[in-house]
């Protein structure tokens, strides 16, 4: 008889966007004609740009024809894309070689499988609060989560101190939720701990084109020592409005080295066995994105959704209302005002002005408190909400 | 300290296609001018039929204006998709439902995926000669491998009998790398052998498309009480040519249940935390395969290959070479004439006449002495070949 994978039962069901949008339906059968302002939203909303959309029509074409046709790739990634990668690390300061750069179909896709790369018995330290998907592809492999609490009292950037215990440690900077960035001395403080440790971080860097400050490392190989112990995910879908498009990349130096075992080589070994490599056509959309005109073209994207964050700081920073976030992230995280709960808080926004953000207690019971605003949605919308929201709490 | 998965250590390195490529470069180094006909290519070498280029095409200009931009899709496929695919299975008599098709990447990619689903205690059975793969994922996961040899005496379909102990059981039919195809009476004795058992069958369906006698089965769903013991990995690589552009499927019933644990919703629970799901492109892609125009198109790339194997396979009648595949399947499987080994028969066919094969050998140990042709490279050396294995065989 098969036995199933029976860590599956200590998965906790989520509930947040569940309910989250029967909410709004409940509040929408009472108010049939409201408006919602959905500021709720981690998903973009401007289109691709022309650059990687031509490239993309491109790359359709030499699929039409049987000169141009191209079959099956390397597993780890396209060359073309992989340099092009290399070059954007180079801007940077930071060598890396191509085949240190694995293509993969986006950053959730790589947070996932990569785990198959550690034994069941490593834990995971996860800052909590987080993307809920940290914790449950760690429980799906059986491994002990260990949570490391973060709060106002350092900015929601804890640092590692000899109380911790972790073989692998998830950061994920800029932050999701909290729009949170770690400075360089900061994240050497947690390369240093791995290092001494022997644990590896697992940076999720799908935030770093929204890096406005320069001091702040877009990077965890900006650091010193990070080659040999960290895995670095990232992806295209908030850099280049990739989510349904689908495109990331991971980076594993040839100096990640756990008893005398290559990361490296065992990831190469991991994507040649369970994939056969992600499309020669997105591959080709996501290369354009790194040309002179794709990060011109990208960057204005950005402008785009940094003038939503502008106009939310500005409101906080009038009402008084504690925040991080939005400067260097598409994310602001506030603390709720007159001492509510999270879901009060949505509740009273919902009810009060129809304004719907995420609740921070759905990132973890540190969250409770707090709110999440996203900068994706469009102008109107989050003009509106704030003029609603500094009329509201006045 | 952080311990990696140590089950690598287990793998084996496969030297198979590396040999190949070194042989064949050693040959051109003393033979600058040679021509190599090339019949040992697992590649599509067709480009993508008209009515999926328009589709891309069209997919490419939707993601370009606000108004039709897609971000994250559901990550278990797209409705338009998963919809196109059941009325695909119910032409053929087989009821699912949407939400049983998962949209993938590839058979590759679910092949490898799909493991997370059991406990690393459960064995699995692969049925040799087989695709490398089927042993390498489960070698990582820490898992027992029963091999099952099949050869001549039972036309490479083994049949499953009380000596055999399996929790999951590998079947890939139409079968690379033999051509071998398993009819409804036979797959049922493995369907019941399962159920009886609680084992689940991975039926790997990759070249369901080729199969052209009315009476065999494309998917182990045509077999009464499938849907209690099996999952079904299917692809577009080799029906429409995705083997570059990337997409597949896997089907899972909600009927297939272990120790009261609904394997559908352990992979919906799988995908939605491990994936953001497949580019809208390519899903649009995909689904212009599923209708009546494409399907034309298709089946019209499918009897170009078809061609070749009927090139092939006269000129082992006429040789009197045993062989299997080649009428159903992309592969022609020929024992070696002469009592050659599997790369003493390389060697002589590289040597004699430059047509290069695939050693049998090298998908299993009972694949000594058999060699694997395939029907996707062209017609113009598909013909040479053939002319010359004649001359050399007769």
């Amino acid at each position: 008889m098969l036995k199933p994978n029976m860590n599956y039962k200590n998965l906790k069901d989520s509930y947040l966007f569940y309910n989250i949008s029967q909410k709004i339906k409940a509040y929408l059968a009472e108010h049939p004609n409201s408006r919602i302002y959905r500021l709720g939203i981690g998903d973009v909303s401007l289109p691709l740009c022309t650059e990687v959309i031509n490239s993309l029509h491109e790359a359709v074409n030499d699929q039409s024809v049987k000169e141009t046709f191209h079959g099956y790739l390397p597993e780890c990634g396209a060359p073309f894309l992989q340099e092009k990668i290399v070059k954007y690390y180079e801007e940077r300061g930071v060598k890396i070689s191509a085949d240190e750069v694995f293509i993969s179909s986006g950053a959730s896709d790589n947070l996932g499988d990569i785990l198959d790369l550690f034994d069941a018995s490593s834990t995971a330290l996860v800052i909590e609060p987080a993307y809920p998907a940290y914790v449950d592809a760690n429980i799906m492999a059986g491994r002990e989560i260990v949570h490391l609490n973060s709060g106002i009292e350092n900015n929601f950037l804890p640092l590692p101190d000899d109380t911790v215990k972790a073989d692998l440690i998830y950061i994920c900077s800029p932050n999701n939720p909290t729009g949170a960035v770690y400075n360089k001395e900061q994240l050497k403080l947690w390369v240093d701990f791995a290092n001494k440790n022997g644990s590896i971080i697992i940076f999720d860097a799908a935030y770093e084109a929204f890096i406005e400050d320069d001091n702040l490392p877009h990077s965890i190989f900006e650091i010193e020592g990070a080659k040999t112990c960290a895995i670095e995910i990232c992806s295209l879908s908030k850099t280049a409005g990739f989510t349904g498009t689908r495109l990331g990349y991971t980076i594993i130096s040839r100096e990640l080295v756990r008893e005398d075992m290559s990361l490296h080589d065992m990831w190469v070994r991991n994507r040649t066995t369970k994939t056969n490599g992600v499309s020669y056509i997105i591959q080709k959309g996501g290369a354009a994105v790194f040309t002179e005109e794709g990060q011109k073209q990208i960057k204005e994207n950005i402008k785009f959704y940094k003038e939503n964050a502008k106009i939310l700081t500005k409101t906080f920073d009038k009402l008084g209302i504690w925040y991080c976030g939005g400067k260097n992230a598409p994310y602001v995280w506030i603390k709720c005002p007159k001492g509510m709960t999270s879901w009060e808080f949505f509740d009273y926004l919902l009810n009060e002005i129809q304004v719907v953000g995420t609740p921070g207690v759905g990132f973890g019971e540190c969250g409770e408190g707090y709110f999440r605003f996203s900068t994706f949605g469009s102008i109107e919308d989050t003009l509106e909400s704030a003029k609603k929201i500094e009329e509201l709490l006045s």
